[in-house]
């Protein structure tokens, strides 16, 4: 079904959900999905529409006009408009770890996630026979650290080439250039193998297992200048014992990891996810 | 703060979301929560919206009749009006299992839950004296099978006599006449220890145990006629060990009851449960 | 590390542990880890020992017998000894649904799971490709109402000539035959998509739709004559909402099923799991 | 049933398991249960076992100095004798929050925490009438900067003259003095009301509003010098949502605290918590 989807914000008054819904019902807009927020210390209001498409009375390219012109300036709105095709384009970087690649790979195959995936970049090439059994072109990006501006530089041509939407740090271990940050802001998302706040930085389960907590956990985030700290998306945890290893301690959690970074591409993918300041509003 | 709600069910079509939020801002109602649902196989649409009483211009007891002429009949729409205020007023029924109840008064007590409770029913004395140290009155009706008719009689006169909303089975271990439960339709909120639809009837616990499952849980539900058959308002669960005894399932599993029971009648005080035949639409 | 593990049940009595962990010591044993359980009920004890096989002074072919003796035939024991090495064979047997199946061959590619794996069976073709390029062997056999006993018999002979320790049924669509079933006592490991004993047979998550449950779950367990019905290995669950479509369960329960399954799986190579009739004691 | 419980530390070496059930066995010990754990990177052995007193042919005042004498110096333990009887005597401090305080004296009174609780502590009047209600003394002690110290000398004369074996404290807002922690070393229980390490010190779940987490904890731990840093006892996490204000976050993380604390002190009761340098084994 061909949707498109209206993401607002604007300083909170009365009469927005009124006027959105009556503009997108004057042109038989059918409504999918409404859901709205208010961040009452903020004083700002938030918004996530979607309807079908074929039955609006707008052309698609003429929507985003309309809705400024009718609704959008009155509100002093903050607004992007979304259609659910063609698909977004999704990279993902990967390094040897390979439980967050494949989990992704085989949600792709199966249907169940609306990306194409016109590129898995990696540092090694130990990946590469089974991501291209999926179909997936795999690109071997070597990088030391006398060739990493060159490697990023390569990369984002490779990025501009297959005209990418968005990236997916799949357990990939380089930490990545604030320039390569500002070409896709809040469009880059990592995995990050704790539960942030706690362990930012490398080897978190070798500092939760030093702390002895009794669980751990995975955290989806946009990924900003600043190392581990921003918006996140998703997290979850799973339990530990005093007996676990830190070996074990990598492996329980890496099934947390694969399931929300999956989740967290999901969200980004249909549009749910709104970055404010260092924060997400989350419309699942 | 002094708010209104008004729960919608009606036939799908398009422009319902835009008429109510323009009755709404119509009468400079501030909108504090809404939520929609399209249930597309039965083709109804349901909806909550919650908005500021204070400022808006119509007085409390207009509302509904000219949201039924403005709206709701164009809608052919099936809708109720609530207020948060004065609070429901909740009984709680109980035996002598003393968690879901001293659960819910410590909750009253903290101020964390928006009802009244001007009475707690129960068959044993045990709990009298610290539900009276919690300011509740406490009503000793016992129950045996040659009184179990007189003793309904009483309970429904107490109801009536306290004017009570809505009754919480904190594990009452008494089964509820039809006639009973009519009085209450979709207001007689029961927490079942198990996760339904697995062990229906008495001792969960037990046949949990004997079926050596790896998860027990508890399930907050409206009583029906049918035994456990009701709508489903809130489950969750525990983990359990091949170790653990039917003492220690019982044990683990009222700190689930307690929680699932209290969510439960949180949701329900909110107006935030719709049941829709034989399950419920929860807008949290 | 070269490990031997015993597996003890007998009726309980004084003096086992210490019995055990002396033919343990005057060997030069190093124990790695020792569990115990005693079901009261059944008066039962249940053991798993497991050491180093490096440093133990009897030889790997003398310990089953010397163990008989000197403490299993007093204790009236019924002991199984199994060494880590060589690794167990196992075969999966899949339809068309790959969540499962690459979960699997993700997990023993990162070489987290100790396993052979000389046959993946299919009857259908569509996950052959993938298969093989984890180097695993995939074989089509095909079944119709017609050609089911045929194929069963096909099936058999390919685990004879694999020399299969166990079976992992990842969502492999056929009911198997009592004849079958009785090849691999508590060796043949099944996926079921709901929380068993709620939901057993088909589509439950068609079921727990229309029960509106407010959690739905996956049961790994062993597979027996009774559908649905052997011992339970493992169990995990998700939370849904009314909202979510049929669809949407399948998919948010996928992810249940497959960490449900591999954590059995494992739990199987590691010698955790014992069967005590229609239950399970897992010594994790 | 009375028990007696044996906690062990010592270098790690072949021979502790036989020696020490070898021991109990001669003595006709009914062995309840047995668990071990060793720690490779310190190269350290632990153990906990209980058996049944009453048929065991050693009087309970011989044990310890037979135990040292034929086992323990051997192996240079570090040992500690229990028994569960007389019950242990827990003071509980609390200030005006009483959702933890309430929570274990409802389990308490309901029999299913074997303590003795001679003592409430607050620096406020209001749970007083409740907590007599529950048949328990409460001591009002208020505390202001200047009369900290002798506050604290109050308390301590009211924990010795009740002979308190260890201190709870649910939700008590006052940091207690190096001087005091002293006393009761390993021995004083706290909550705090966040997922630790992450949100140390005060107004956690504002920080994790602030910080915008998906998931909010509780940990119970025990209070050493150095604040919210001391070993874990065990941990627990609840999700919440952009839409939780921090009063939902406050109220959604009390009912994530009393489960937690609760098990913590039933651990601590059990003498199944073994803190090992900044860590515990739990031997549940």
């Amino acid at each position: 079904m061909k949707k498109a989807i209206l993401i607002i914000q604007c300083p909170d008054q009365k009469g927005i959900v009124a006027e959105v819904s009556r503009f997108l019902y004057s042109y038989e807009g059918n409504i999918l999905e409404v859901d709205q927020h208010v961040d009452e210390e903020m004083g700002m209001f938030f918004m996530r529409a979607a309807w079908e498409l074929d039955s609006f009375s707008l052309q698609k390219d003429e929507i985003a006009s309309r809705f400024k012109e009718e609704v959008g300036e009155r509100f002093k709105m903050d607004f992007k408009l979304h259609f659910n095709f063609p698909k977004p384009r999704m990279a993902i970087f990967v390094s040897k770890l390979s439980h967050c690649l494949f989990d992704i790979l085989g949600r792709h195959h199966a249907g169940q996630l609306e990306v194409d995936i016109p590129v898995v970049v990696s540092n090694h090439q130990s990946l590469k026979e089974i991501v291209e059994a999926f179909g997936i072109p795999f690109h071997y990006i070597p990088i030391t650290s006398e060739t990493k501006a060159a490697a990023e530089a390569n990369q984002l041509e490779l990025m501009k080439t297959n005209t990418i939407d968005f990236v997916v740090l799949g357990r990939y271990m380089q930490i990545l250039s604030a320039d390569f940050i500002k070409h896709f802001p809040n469009r880059i998302i990592n995995i990050h193998h704790s539960f942030l706040p706690a362990f930012v930085g490398a080897r978190p389960y070798h500092a939760a297992y030093e702390r002895g907590v009794k669980i751990i956990g995975a955290t989806a985030h946009y990924v900003t200048e600043e190392l581990d700290a921003g918006p996140i998306i998703e997290q979850e945890v799973a339990r530990v014992r005093h007996h676990n290893s830190v070996t074990e301690l990598v492996q329980i959690g890496q099934d947390v990891e694969k399931v929300v970074l999956s989740k967290a591409i999901k969200y980004h993918v249909d549009r749910k996810v709104m970055p404010i300041k260092n924060k997400t509003v989350i419309f699942y």
